[in-house]
């Protein structure tokens, strides 16, 4: 017998009230029966973006509503500020260029963060910028951005949007939609909202309402207007949904209801906290030069591989990430994100601590886990 | 207590079996046991299509793999010839117009099928075409088109590939991508592969594949390349998949490969050809001049209304799906499509003639169910 503890950067661990759901026989879409979850679901995907703005669903992974937030908002030969300090920024320059937009680069060193007046610059310098798109947390490096700062900045902005990638990051660091004047929020199914992937959302403001209106890049799938049409006219989708992640998806927002989104903002900060401790207390280097409370990117000591994650899920059942790109066996990175607490943390620096132990790297036993203790006693 | 029959053409009822693996714990898509899973998929979902080439999976609903044709296989300005006769044939020409392509519609009555002759005079005509979009079962009429004709008239153009919306159609009509010519055959999980919706698949051609290498349409999340690429090099897919629903996938491919797809389609045509006479026997009369095996679509009798079909829905438990956009009203679609066999049928049967009788309507019992049997015993 071995457990199993998935602590990657999504797929996250699936509450088993959640799972379920999912086996239950399978109803049609266009039923009362159907519309009253998705009507409660529409409800509640608000809370963890703290909006009063619809949140729309598709049935696809994020990167399909971070294309949509591209096609539905800018039209050929617009420009655009991509944030890019790792994979999941750049892929919004790759986005942009497949669609035509022209990107203004902020390109800064994989596992750095962009401070508030390097784009206040870049927006001056190029005024006529349409979008600014940026990460919460930029999950290869574990980094988060300032979304606040950068939302006072583009509020200014009469025609320029604000486009986040919250996918890794909601409800583990800290998003509010609304008083952050985030114009498109984007996230997805697999990471703190704790199902399967399959889903992706996206919060739209007032503001993106009126650059919709004037885009002429081609979309259907994506289509934002389709899903407000279908959603107001006869309260479901354009398209069919995805009806069982859609049934989870109730049950994994009762849960986050009942925890209340804030303390479930604190629990992922505290096993961040816990995690960063512990990590640095066996001699560990954080890659990031600001963490996210998402994920926690750690450097490897000299003499190590990517042999340790291997040990690690084989013998302890612990699975954490690897390295994305040119960081590939050179970090690894744990994620304390979603349906997790105390005792995944804890296993989860114990687990280090042997496996350092058996790969022959000097360790103290319970050297880490003795700093996760002292924050997580207050979880 | 009431057991409900859902025959409905999608979502269809999923196998238990199949139900159970979505309730799994979760795993990571980037693992040897994700990719494991991942590879037996990709070879064992080309025995429903009937072809050797590859049939990749987008995690989105069966018009993200819609989109995905026009957008990868097209250019901005080319001509392509939809065949429109419902619902979902004028989604085609929907897509092709917001991409930006002219469309040359062969526009028919809802439940009329389209002759090869008329596809062959339109290619004469418009003989710079780049591709023909078509249907294999229209959902909304009931009707099958003539899809080894079409191949067999488009691949006489070196330049112009057949495209086949199989969502509904794939293991209940027969359709044979490589020995017809099809070039993208594109199909959905929620129909006849008996899982919940939120799976896309397509099948491509080498003659297609080179429309792809010309095509300056944008694309990002659905780009043909990308999961070719993936799938090429990892052996998995460039964003995450759907995790849940690819390991319930391969669940309901080991049942079809159990049970042979040849006798997966003989089962649909019996399930078809007895609702048909059963439904012909109570008086009824068919909508479609050309009738599908993946479901059958009614016109209401004078004086019937809709609240017939909630009526057998309340008091007999049995779901079937009314009609769309002007049919709305004027009929109702009988699947017998993906789960289901002879119980689903006759008891559907025989519920519409418990229904006919409770509404006042005139109706001799088990006349229909009659008629079924008489096909049903050789299933």
């Amino acid at each position: 017998m071995r457990k199993r503890f998935l602590m990657t950067p999504g797929p996250t661990p699936v509450p088993p009230e959640a799972a379920v759901e999912e086996a239950k026989p399978i109803i049609h879409h266009r039923t009362k029966e159907f519309r009253d979850i998705f009507s409660t679901v529409m409800e509640d995907i608000k809370i963890p973006f703290k909006t009063k703005n619809e949140v729309y669903i598709f049935a696809s992974s994020g990167t399909g509503a971070m294309e949509g937030a591209v096609a539905n908002t800018l039209s050929r030969g617009d420009k655009a500020i991509c944030i890019m300090a790792g994979k999941f920024g750049e892929r919004w320059g790759e986005i942009c260029r497949a669609f035509g937009v022209e990107v203004v680069p902020i390109q800064l060193e994989w596992g750095e963060t962009c401070e508030p007046d390097l784009l206040s610059d870049t927006l001056k310098k190029n005024p006529d910028v349409k979008a600014v798109f940026t990460t919460l947390c930029e999950t290869s490096t574990g980094t988060l951005f300032k979304i606040k700062e950068f939302g006072e900045i583009v509020k200014e902005k009469e025609d320029t949007i604000l486009v986040v990638d919250a996918i890794s990051g909601l409800c583990a660091d800290n998003i509010e939609v609304d008083a952050w004047h985030v114009d498109i929020c984007v996230a997805a199914s697999q990471k703190g909202i704790m199902l399967p992937p399959g889903l992706a959302f996206f919060s739209i403001s007032e503001k993106a309402w009126r650059l919709v209106e004037k885009s002429d890049l081609p979309k259907y799938y994506f289509d934002f207007k389709a899903y407000k049409k279908a959603f107001e006219k006869q309260g479901d989708t354009p398209y069919t949904p995805a009806v069982s992640l859609i049934r989870a998806l109730r049950k994994s927002l009762d849960i986050i209801k009942e925890e209340g989104i804030d303390n479930v903002l604190r629990r992922h900060a505290l096993m961040a906290e816990a995690t960063r401790r512990a990590i640095k207390a066996l001699g560990f280097e954080l890659l990031s030069k600001y963490p996210a409370n998402t994920c926690t990117a750690i450097k490897y000591k000299d003499g190590m591989t990517d042999d340790f994650r291997k040990h690690l899920l084989n013998k302890y059942g612990v699975q954490v990430a690897g390295g994305q790109s040119h960081l590939k066996g050179k970090i690894f990175r744990i994620a304390h994100l979603g349906y997790m607490e105390k005792p995944d943390v804890i296993y989860t620096i114990a687990a280090i601590e042997m496996a350092l132990h058996d790969l022959g790297m000097p360790v103290e036993f319970g050297k880490g886990v003795v700093e996760a203790e002292k924050i997580l006693k207050d979880l």
